[in-house]
């Protein structure tokens, strides 16, 4: 399969494109880094991303930003930045995407763990992976041609724990390599509308 | 309790109405209609409300517009009345509403059954649904002074199906009368941070 991975380079994502190389073509997008680059916040870029890559089998996108602030000093403008950037960017990768992708092809998605058990200062980034998982569930049902769409919720991984430990204190980490396994379920799986919780 | 009630000529607010008046001073509050007007869409305007009503100890909000359209017609525009009125709407009145909101008040909120049981042209109503009772779960844990947030998810009205019937075939549907006793419960009782299912 040809595969479009966004995020190639980060935590996730880099164990992602370790698991699914093994067996397939996987092209590297980044913001900056990779064989592509692609801003997901702006449909145009998306746009531009799939002219360069022409046709594919599989889009993974292990990417998105929202802000994390405690909810005390948010307002509508916090939330501005994982509506258009993780959300949005998530929903144009397939509205987008859907005129490249192949027969019977796979969207993969990046939630988290934070819709379902919430930490202080996640509130956008509880609201976008609801958000998420919802859009995957309902999407699925009218995508035609086979094409397929799920989403990965995985907790914190071992390998951020660096930054993230005081957000997360009690919550047991996931290797990347754990989470990695689940994109390769969603990807060569035949599943759709689906949410893989991963830790 | 002073009550303020974001779409109380609506099929569901109208029910709510009738079922917190019995024991409660509510304010009726619409579009158009109602003892006070706002725009959910726009957060000036609900700054506008709140310096009308002044403080308050609870806030229904049983409004909230997004685009029914199938997916294959569907843009990133067509997401974005969704983003802006049902869910940033209803966003915006917890964050401007809590400067106005007595200690140990309560926000109910209303998102609905699309997200856990979709249905073709609902994609963008999947989404927003997931997204406000993601929102309330991570907001309640970080709210001040007692203050309360839950959402309630209904499923379809009988006292809509004859507009909506076509989209839900074989959705039970419930009478507006149970599904305003959810709202009581949510702003008559204790809890936080949950979604009450209806139906
Ligand atoms: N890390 C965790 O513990 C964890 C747990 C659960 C969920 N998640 C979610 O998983 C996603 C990825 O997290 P991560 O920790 O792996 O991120 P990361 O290490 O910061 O890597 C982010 C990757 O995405 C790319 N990127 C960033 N913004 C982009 C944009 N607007 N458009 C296109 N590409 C962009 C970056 O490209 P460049 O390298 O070129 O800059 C980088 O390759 C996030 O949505 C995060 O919320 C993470
Ligand atoms: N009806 C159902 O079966 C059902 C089921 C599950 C969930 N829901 C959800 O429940 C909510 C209300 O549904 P409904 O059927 O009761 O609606 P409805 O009968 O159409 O009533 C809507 C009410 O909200 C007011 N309103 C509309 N847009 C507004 C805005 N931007 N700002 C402030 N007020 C606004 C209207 O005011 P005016 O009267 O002044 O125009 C009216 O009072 C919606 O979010 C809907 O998705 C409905």
């Amino acid at each position: 399969m040809k595969i479009l991975l966004i995020g190639a380079n980060g935590t996730i994502g880099s164990a992602v494109a370790t698991e699914l190389a093994q067996r397939h073509d996987v092209v590297h997008i980044g913001r900056s880094s990779g064989d592509f680059q692609v801003d997901i916040s702006d449909s145009a870029s998306i746009r531009r991303l799939f002219a360069q890559t022409g046709r594919f089998d599989a889009l993974v996108c292990a990417a998105g930003n929202v802000t994390f602030a405690p909810l005390a000093e948010m307002t509508e403008e916090s939330f501005a930045l994982g509506l258009q950037d993780k959300l949005m960017g998530q929903v144009n990768l397939l509205l987008i995407g859907r005129e490249f992708i192949n027969d019977g092809g796979s969207f993969t998605f990046t939630s988290g763990i934070l819709n379902r058990d919430p930490i202080r200062a996640g509130a956008s980034a509880s609201l976008v992976n609801g958000a998420i998982d919802a859009f995957v569930r309902a999407a699925a049902i009218e995508l035609p041609r086979g094409i397929r769409v799920n989403s990965i919720s995985p907790t914190v991984l071992v390998e951020a724990m660096e930054g993230y430990a005081p957000y997360f204190r009690g919550f047991k980490p996931v290797p990347a390599a754990d989470v990695a396994l689940a994109y390769a379920k969603s990807v060569e799986g035949l599943q759709t509308g689906q949410t893989y919780l991963v830790g």
